[in-house]
């Protein structure tokens, strides 16, 4: 057998032809090859060249992220588009608080409550609380792309700093400890363990001896241990969990002692989002704009034209009537249009279509709930957790953004990622809840009084940190309870992604009823992000203007439920 | 007995005292129990109130961070201040390279090779390179109380972000991996491990049945595994790992599959700094100046005055007479101070002290060495690793700051933490490199020419970013080698803390000889940071002012040399 008949295998090939062609020639090689298939990644926003919606009327209902933007591309292409919008803000739950009221998004109103108005001092455009999103990851694309082309600055969010606190009850005396604490000694002793198994060859069945002394070098710089201490591989502390004082000129430096291992496994601190940060969705680099979310409704109003967003427009009933939908509305006369995508939450949607829509879309519609949630605001007197020194010679917080966390009902606290070191006021983040399956914490906290809501958050702030009440005046202090939020009633839909009954309805979600459409993050696999809703917009501004549909939308069957609970971080 | 005879332990003693007192009662009785050492943690910059520098000259030399600081604080206090730089630039190992060149900082002077000016076009305060320090810990007290109170702005510099590059010949068929995969599937495969050995009752001995359950509890979040799954405890792979296509509207997305534990294995990442951002000097949040790092310099400048810094005075000898010191200079006459602090490097001083010094002081002086580390930095036509989007449908690099590793002699590129999004060019840092134990790699780094130096450098990065060089004009690229860098020599004091005689040497460099005390990064635990540079100023300052020194300095005298290796990274 001469060498050019010589068989060849699957990577020696694909290596010949790298050498001929180059990285892209072998991708195109492996696709053709099966080998991978063709990512049905994001490519852009509709194409509207040749004005494909001239001539025809769009009513878009809801100016939320995914109104907005549907509206936006629909306008670029040539449609006459009306936002209709039930409540007097837009934004939805992109809903940036501040005091300053003149699209009234100083108020925070909520079914049954009193209206709370935002009275935090100074500059309204850096003191502001986010109620609804905060971040947006580096791998939304959609979402990114049109932060460029709508020139809205993003600076980064910080979601994880060592310094941050994490404290629960029955463990470490109480104390909140440093995050850099908790994540290095759990590392500590997770590399002690492994080594002492491998050494006491308790992996012989798993791991070739190359592997093992590979292994043990590896769990070395993991947990910062050292073959060469007494005994060895043991994990005596580090000081990537700090110093109780630091390192100087006439003082090398004194060590924390680690935490006990127990007291780790007794606060059970990794079933209270300790490693949220690791997920793919809360991973460095996160991003916020400059001045708060709202700047992405303000830069899609104002591309759009802000004369056709009419607020107050609550719809009472859809109707599908020969080729076209008939809308109607509270005290406001009924409007007719050529295409109508709605992006109003589907359980309220549901009680709006009438018998003109079939029962199997009307089911499909009134399938998901919307899941509660809640959130405080909080204006504190100075960023206090940024302090470098504390009292007499000890640290202060030194903390720079990032989140606490805490086995209490607030769950979380949030530092703002922005105008660090300033003098002044800033504004904290002081409970971000949702329910967990045994524990319904943000059915519970909404079920609160105003009064005794705040009262709550301000006692899980002081657990953090000692000085918090009286940093942080309660009478400044906002909370929303999404579920209570009017029109919207709900942070995200919950799809569950288990549920076949859920998936069909997804499925059929996808496609039109006739000329209507739904929309948003509760019809994308992102519920409760902002890319869900731009994808979702663009989506559903595919088939109004009648332009092809990515294939894999028709031919996959099977889709499943979104994943709620995991891409909101309530899982 | 009576109950308010019982004996009390020592834990419900406190408890008692926090009860009645708080947490600062607990703190002050713990203090007083000799239970907590008083930290002799940073406490302010030289108390210079009642004007204790007046009727003195000072000669300060070295206009470095260290001298700079000692000079502002030294005028404060009302002493006459001359700084005495040797090279025609300020700032020493702060070394902020643009095209702007009022102050030389246009020129990287290299002894036995040509001058290299930067070409960098575009905005010089936005186009930069970092040839010396690049980034401040968040708890380097000194230097940011410093920042504070010159007016320097700060913007959080990211060390890490999951979506940067690893690569090592011999792994991955040499291709470049994410972060975020080498990060998970390690963790994936460790708990995987751990939770084996646990299963096994291969640690039985070690921890308890309530033990073991959370610890399997905590490993599957940590690990991302399950016991649900068949096998339990078996790591298939991670959406924290990314996606081939992320989750959109009509598709769920689709995981990548997890790294091979052989590969993992085999690539020794760990080796390669992967970990570093675990460390405490590096640890989230990090910060540098908005413009650079030249900010801190020309502000100390201008808060000190700069006619009272002359450029080009190399010294040649100091002398102390009769309780002065008398300053040589090449080219300029003798000048004479009250007292003289030297931020000029150990081994280019020692050099310099005539034989009025006595032999111990000198032989302290010689002890220690400098280390050998190079830089590249490179102006890229626009920010390529930022991209979105990949060719065809594929997502782009998605790099927003953070350092990509790689097992060749660059060691590690930086993309800037800044400016996001920013159309244009932009500035990489190409290499970063330091002599390991085993591999001597800034010494054969520094030894090539700049041209072969340079191209070594693009190939470095060729491998991180296929589209590296024709994104990266070679011809706008710098390198410097900090050993070739004339007055300077090295990157900082290399001590080794396991040197008896380091040991002896730097405990005698703490005190002054004389009139004569020397400071910089080079006398601190802190080799290689400004905050280093800051301390030891201000311990010199104390010196020079004849203010109290903290105590610690003249009680311990079993200080250890500093930790060079570790604190530089280079361990």
């Amino acid at each position: 057998m001469s060498e050019d008949d010589a068989p060849v295998t699957r990577r020696r090939f694909l290596e010949m032809v790298g050498t001929a062609g180059g990285a892209a020639a072998v991708y195109e090689t492996m696709v053709a090859m099966g080998m991978l298939a063709i990512p049905t990644a994001y490519a852009g926003p509709p194409d509207v060249s040749g004005s494909p919606g001239k001539g025809k009327t769009v009513a878009v209902l809801g100016a939320g992220v995914a109104g907005l933007t549907a509206a936006l591309r629909l306008a670029k292409a040539g449609a006459k588009v009306t936002v209709y919008e039930a409540s007097d803000r837009i934004g939805g739950r992109n809903f940036t608080v501040s005091s300053e009221g003149s699209d009234h998004r100083n108020v925070i109103r909520q079914t049954s409550r009193a209206d709370q108005i935002c009275t935090f001092s100074d500059d309204p455009r850096s003191q502001y609380f986010e109620a609804g999103c905060g971040r947006i990851p580096y791998h939304h694309v959609a979402l990114l792309e049109l932060c460029q082309e709508l020139n809205v600055p993003l600076q980064p969010y910080i979601m994880e700093t060592r310094a941050n606190h994490f404290q629960a009850d029955g463990a470490f005396d109480s104390k909140a400890v440093k995050n850099r604490q908790v994540a290095n000694d759990t590392r500590g002793y997770i590399a002690e363990l492994l080594a002492k198994a491998i050494n006491k060859s308790g992996l012989d069945d798993t791991l070739s001896e190359k592997d093992r002394v590979a292994l043990l070098s590896l769990l070395s710089t993991f947990g910062n241990i050292s073959k060469d201490s007494k005994p060895p591989y043991k994990y005596f502390g580090s000081t990537r969990s700090g110093y109780v004082s630091d390192p100087g000129v006439a003082h090398p430096g004194e060590p924390v002692e680690p935490l006990e291992f127990d007291q780790l496994l007794k606060s059970r601190f990794w079933d209270h989002r300790f490693y949220q940060a690791e997920d793919y969705l809360w991973q460095t680099t996160l991003f916020h704009p400059v001045g708060g979310m709202r700047k992405i409704v303000d830069a899609l109003r104002d591309a759009f034209g802000k004369d056709s967003v009419l607020t107050n427009r609550g719809v009472t009933r859809v109707t599908l009537a020969g080729g076209q939908v008939r809308i109607g509305f509270e005290k406001h006369p009924v409007e007719t249009a050529d295409y109508c995508i709605s992006t109003i939450p589907l359980p309220l949607l549901a009680k709006r279509l009438d018998a003109s829509f079939s029962a199997e879309y009307r089911q499909a519609v009134g399938t998901v709930k919307f899941a509660k949630t809640c959130k405080v605001g909080w204006q504190a007197n100075s960023r206090f957790w940024e302090a470098l020194r504390g009292p007499g010679k000890t640290n202060g917080p030194q903390i720079f953004g990032g989140i606490s966390w805490i086995a209490h009902p607030i769950t979380q606290v949030w530092y703002p990622s922005g105008d660090y070191f300033a003098p002044g006021p800033a504004v904290l983040t002081g409970a971000y809840n949702y329910d967990a399956r045994d524990n319904p914490v943000a059915t519970e906290f909404g079920k609160l009084e105003l009064k005794p809501r705040l009262e709550l958050a301000l006692q899980g702030g002081e657990r953090l940190h000692a000085e918090f009440r009286r940093q942080v005046p309660i009478e400044k202090g906002l909370s929303i309870a999404w579920q209570e939020v009017p029109h919207i009633e709900g942070g995200w839909a919950e799809w569950n992604h288990a549920d076949k009954g859920h998936a069909a309805a997804y499925q059929r979600l996808l496609r039109p009823e006739q000329q209507f459409i739904v929309a948003g993050d509760q019809v994308s696999y992102l519920p409760g992000w902002m890319e869900g809703a731009v994808l979702s917009a663009y989506h559903a501004v595919n088939y109004a203007l009648g332009l092809p549909i990515p294939k894999s939308t028709e031919s996959q069957r099977d889709l499943p439920a979104p994943d709620s609970r995991s891409v909101t971080g309530a899982g």
